[in-house]
């Protein structure tokens, strides 16, 4: 950390802050004049100072980090790629994650047919929403336990592991009783108490990107979960709130190059809620596959007009079966496997 | 709501949309046709419908709202302005709530010093935060029960009512039992569950603006606790997230006139988290008044250097006290008191 | 058009209000009445037509445009895709634009050199800025029209056409002159002035997207040059801003199906300038080819520790040769060559 | 600026570094060594280095400026409030600049019979433009010449100076022979070659913030004006880009005490053009004038229904005598009259 002491500072001043450095924080402190500034250099773990309190002494003009905030996410502190392991399969690894199925659970008929479905198009992850966070109150909320109930099922059907939105903390031990992979849905990424609770436990967590969560926000999330004991997080882009209206929200790619370069953690990209437009969502798919993420999430339903939540964006199966073929072809060129 | 329908649609499967249009959700539909598109007018309540499944239909090219979603939160049907009571002290009539106080309750000691301060400064509320929602999970994380215990304290001393952030729908009994007003921060804002059980409540709550939310998916979140049972909501602009780095968000004051347009119910300000920039917060404050907000809420800190959160954009209690004379002017100005 | 009037609106402005409408406009007015709202649907020619007098008057509770503002631009009355032929090169064909080259032309010998590495690469386009703009006003402006010079020496030298950035209108001839492809840059999308002018040659313009221009407002400016008699209009998409600071901007990949599906006219993609992050530059460049765009631009430079301008997001000639290999994998996938 | 370096570099490569900044940028060089990083801290004029080309060396992880940028405009090198003389009238002292008038020209008659109108309410400048920058190529671009000649016209009537907007560079000598204060759009803010002539007069120059200027862009364009020569530069906030959709831009008030803080420039507010909502505009007229700006400019328009542009955001003349008689009160609370 480098502090920027004002010009003309008193120098008692600037001798009692370098004593609090070196006496409450532990530090070693380097400093250095140059004409217009003097600086303070900061030698020491400076990850958990709170640059606040410091910025408001009198004599500091601006205080810096050098170091990113984030630890054991980090890349620096842990060069090798995170494998996450769900029931053998190793999102992260040389296969691409490919989880389809509908926005919401609305039956245990209408989840083993779509589970059928994308499976046999090749799709290795059912998603399915039980507990639906909804802006408008008066709208459909899932179908809540007996939704878990049908996706455990189509689990059995298929073999699919299934991957659903938490939206609580009491729902912990239920989730981890029944799911293969828990989601941290976009409006929860800051929900700081589901986080540290969900470090708790060992079941792999899908977190979503905030709506507008800068990437080192969204990785301190992550560090939620992994300095509380979960390694298992998987990181799931799915489009930022920008200015622009003609899609729900802007998909940002270049965070997965991005991610892969600061952090050891497996992303993934999920263009059907980035987009809102059904066929928006086979290019970017595609682009999501070559610019190197671990894999997709796309919503398939079976007859999107009728979906009770999200059908503006979802696929029909038979679309989702064509989009699965040229996934391969593009996991091939990245040397990869579906 | 209106359907803009695709030229050249198969007049059968208009027929089968009206028809589901008519008998599935119980509206009456009128046709218009033009040269390029022909329209669907819908008659009744839209509200609780869901446009994304209509939207999907072969034959339609576009859907689009008339009426707000919410309901018991809008102007239209609820002309009065609402005062929420707490303890005598009306929010949203002619007397300005000035809540003022620490971002950390950090010891007994403080906090009744502080309130003592701001009280006598002319604050008619003290808010100081004992659940802190950091980004960072190695900074301080708030003093808990123990914090909350310190406000009860300082009430006592002070008279002065007061505000705390929940984080958890696990804190909701205590919160009812200790606190006058149950703030919901920003980051918590689409927190669904908490707001839903907040709507079992009569305590007012406060609820900030979530960093990247809309006026209408804001007005949306107090719906859901006004449409609980609880009518006791005090909106709060915070800032919004833009791309200007300057300050830490930019203030949006439009907001105040827009929510005094299509609701009902009382707005405050908060300049202090708005810009982290103690220097602002005056000007701000000012404005915030001037624009027609309810109140204003502001940090004050004894040592803001010393600041386990936040101290960046705290003001000194002097400082305070200069700043509580100049928004007797605004009031005043405005035909208030504080 | 359609306009939405308020409820008990006195039956004689309604009458005045469409009398207005069928003379003044020369519209037909269609009439609907609903429960809480009556709505007026206008048929005929719209696209000039100024929503904003009609949204002043009394009766009008809101006005709503069912047609794109831009005609010429527009996929619905222009099917098929445009190609546009850059001295035999078909842009938005079956073959990819890969325009590479340094942000700045710093000298005859530089600019020869790259030109002849680019192309024995595969680049097919020479990119090179003469006069730059430039937010600071103390560093290097370009060498103006010396700079037009070196490209075309470089151009004989190599026979690769060049795309150079224009900034001002007195330059158009001297461009129209030199140059193949007019580029207009961000800061300029909306500089009206000239793109009306560009619009009376037929050089073929490479429009860059504002930094926080919609995709609505990049057409409307496509449709300023189009609508003049330049029907040789090039999109490019070079990231917006948002709040993301990581990179430089947001690189916006879900524009191009966007542009695919509303315009007719080709789009390219830079994703040099877009992150500023020479080792973003490969995995974007890739996605952009597999989201459908008809070519990348990319920055190159030789020592890019010396570039004048814009080192930062530059890639060196051998890195740029092992990207366009990939690239070429990429345009098989997706049925194209470079 | 310091440069950090990466950890484990070659010294070699540390030591070339070290010499080419001390040697081609005349910079003294001091270096520092802690545990993870190393530091050079560059002691001199940093403020035209390109930090790019730096950034691109082997050995340099990161590039961080201390100074701003800007220096002309940089209240550090420059502590005393500039004051622009127009024609008598000192904006940026105590009196507070009211500027009023329709969005367009429209007439010799209307903009006479507005002038007088605007000026008996107690505006000290008319706002009309002329020359009209339009996102659509078919709507109404302005009277031009004609517009300018009407302007003169009233300013002959009523005394009152007369602001204008300027598109092109051409128009320079025109405008600096028939108008008081000319304005710089805010899609023009960053157009450099306009920003650069402009810097050749001494007509005081009115420039408006970019949609999507951070603050830091904003005084940089005001350095291209003040660096050429010209000191008259009147800053004006109008509002940014951001997703909320209600207003048309967000205004972002703010940035008056910043530009208080880092400038000496004055800076007025135009909540109409920011707003898009004619009733916004007093709430927000008021809020500049408590949060410190030096004026304010406002809409007025006698038929707003029939304006042929931005009627939806004008006042009409008793509306804006109101607000007048209003903004008095408001001044006066500030210590400064109209």
């Amino acid at each position: 950390m480098i502090i920027i002491l004002k010009p003309n500072s008193e120098q008692q001043n600037v001798a009692e802050l370098i004593k609090t450095l070196e006496t409450e924080y532990n530090l070693e402190v380097q400093r250095m004049d140059g004409v217009n500034y003097s600086i303070l250099g900061l030698i020491g773990d400076t990850s958990a100072l709170d640059t606040d309190p410091i910025q408001e002494k009198e004599v500091v003009k601006k205080v810096m980090r050098i170091q990113e905030p984030y630890k054991k996410v980090n890349r620096a502190f842990h060069p090798d790629d995170t494998i996450v392991n769900v029931g053998g399969f190793e999102i992260g690894g040389n296969r691409l994650a490919l989880m389809a199925g509908p926005c919401s659970v609305e039956s245990e008929e209408q989840i083993i047919s779509i589970a059928k479905k994308v499976k046999a198009a090749g799709a290795n992850f059912l998603r399915g929403g039980a507990y639906k966070p909804r802006t408008n109150p008066y709208r459909f909320q899932g179908l809540g336990i007996e939704g878990l109930k049908h996706l455990e099922t189509a689990r059995k059907e298929t073999g699919l592991p299934i991957v659903t939105e938490i939206t609580s903390v009491d729902l912990i031990d239920l989730f981890v009783d029944k799911v293969d992979i828990i989601q941290v849905g976009a409006r929860n990424m800051q929900n700081y108490v589901l986080l540290r609770e969900l470090g708790k436990c060992q079941t792999p967590v899908l977190l979503k990107r905030g709506l507008s969560a800068t990437i080192e926000e969204w990785l301190m999330s992550a560090e939620y979960i992994v300095s509380g004991g979960n390694p298992n997080v998987v990181l799931c882009e799915r489009g930022i709130r920008t200015y622009e209206t003609f899609t729900r929200n802007t998909l940002d790619l270049s965070a997965v190059p991005v991610i892969k370069k600061v952090s050891h953690l497996p992303v993934i990209v999920d263009p059907s809620h980035a987009t809102g437009l059904w066929w928006a969502v086979e290019p970017l798919a595609m682009a999501a596959v070559c610019v190197g993420a671990d894999g997709v999430m796309v919503e398939v339903h079976e007859q999107p007009s009728e979906a009770l939540s999200d059908g503006k964006q979802s696929l029909l199966p038979d679309k989702f079966s064509k989009l699965a073929e040229k996934l391969r072809g593009a996991a091939a060129l990245m040397g990869k496997t579906i």
